[in-house]
């Protein structure tokens, strides 16, 4: 028996937003490691035998520590074979999933790495709204709002004043600092959007602009799991034009 | 009839790698129009009867011009019904997948978007690179190497000042202006890889520094398609150090 990892992307939150590859990886698999932000019915496509274990963060709820998934990974591949970690999103984003993918490895066990659709480009899509388009962004940069020490991210500084479309992960706590940062360079005019649970049955969102959203969040009742788009792209957006003026008392 | 329109991302060249969404737009699918990035098998998963078109532009073959594009997408929506435009990768990053959609509903045409895995992510990741990693990179910034007026675009000059992991797509023609950009600003020996036909079975890549990379990739003959990566990110490829002994003729 070979002691195997299959680290797989499980998309942005629709279940049907998971790529074949990864589809496939789940029917052979022993054991399924998943988390919060996977489609539970995912789990489905694995064999009716397979152990399905969660070990997701939520807060307020027991959870496993890094080095505990870790070392189950390499425990359960050592004993059951097939390991599939299925992720959120794309395993290589934000995911830790290059340390799991190099303890294992480190430990023995065959890996295999399944990309997935990451949330940074299909969320704001999924409102219709391109990171990039012709004549407007050339480019789009991709932050955590969530770093090691908890301050917020000194790639932050550089991306206010840069003209790429600014898209940020996890950052929902950070929402007036990150504002604050745009209305210091002189952005606060910039559009912005917040999606939360983007892609699913249960997706909520604001558009506005940079100067407005802390407010908009919180009257909203904006939360996470969020992310965060600045830049003209999401002026193209059908109701950006209209939200701004409802939300400025312009409309008639 | 409805007339409709779905853009479906195709994922970075293994054909796996198409979501279950896509697949079932497919299935439903009057008409194809498909570019030569997408893998011809995900024409297999469209109905018999259902017209494919080659809509893609190849450098020295005819093509069609993005303006024939959209009218073609609209005249067959009208005719025929369910019209899937598949584009390689996410059809919202580069793929001026944005501007079809626009145009076909300015026109009366129903839209739909299913996002794709993006190479800018996949492909790194196919070589066991993340572009992101905690306590190495904290972003990622993925750009376009062709802008519209062929020059380099400006969020390169922040780029390479900045601590992101920068993916810059389409830009094998700008590699030695690029690497001279980085130089210029002292960062000739960040980490780079540069990936040729990234999750085909035909894939090529070389792995190195900013500063040796327009020899490694002539001597290596890399063509287009290619993307590169340039980061700390890069040095976790478990060959980088090898290789890096390999091409300045220090390893025994």
């Amino acid at each position: 028996m070979e002691a195997k990892l299959t680290l797989v992307g499980a998309g942005p939150g629709d279940g049907e937003l998971i790529t074949l590859k990864g589809i496939r990886a789940l029917e052979k698999a022993d054991v399924v490691l998943y988390d919060e932000l996977a489609c539970h019915e995912l789990l489905d496509f694995a064999p009716a035998h397979s152990m399905k274990i969660y070990v997701g963060k939520k807060v307020g709820e027991p959870s496993f520590s890094q080095e505990e998934i870790n070392g189950l990974i390499v425990r359960l591949a050592r004993k059951k074979g097939h390991v599939v970690r299925l992720k959120g999103g794309d395993p290589f984003v934000f995911g830790r999933g290059h340390e799991e993918m190099q303890y294992a490895r480190d430990c023995g066990v065959t890996v295999e790495v399944v990309p997935g659709v990451s949330s940074c480009i299909s969320v704001p899509a999924s409102m219709e709204i391109p990171v990039t388009r012709r004549g407007v962004s050339e480019s789009f940069w991709v932050i955590t709002g969530t770093t090691r020490d908890g301050s917020l991210s000194d790639d932050m500084q550089l991306a206010v004043q840069s003209k790429a479309t600014v898209v940020v992960l996890m950052g929902l706590g950070k929402l007036e600092e990150i504002c604050a940062l745009y209305k210091r360079f002189g952005r606060g005019h910039l559009p912005m959007a917040v999606i939360q649970n983007g892609t699913r049955p249960d997706e909520k969102s604001v558009i506005g602009q940079v100067w407005e959203m802390p407010q908009l969040v919180r009257e909203q009742n904006i939360g996470t799991p969020a992310i965060m788009i600045m830049g003209e792209v999401v002026a193209l957006h059908p109701s950006y034009a209209l939200e701004y003026l409802h939300s400025n008392g312009l409309a008639c």
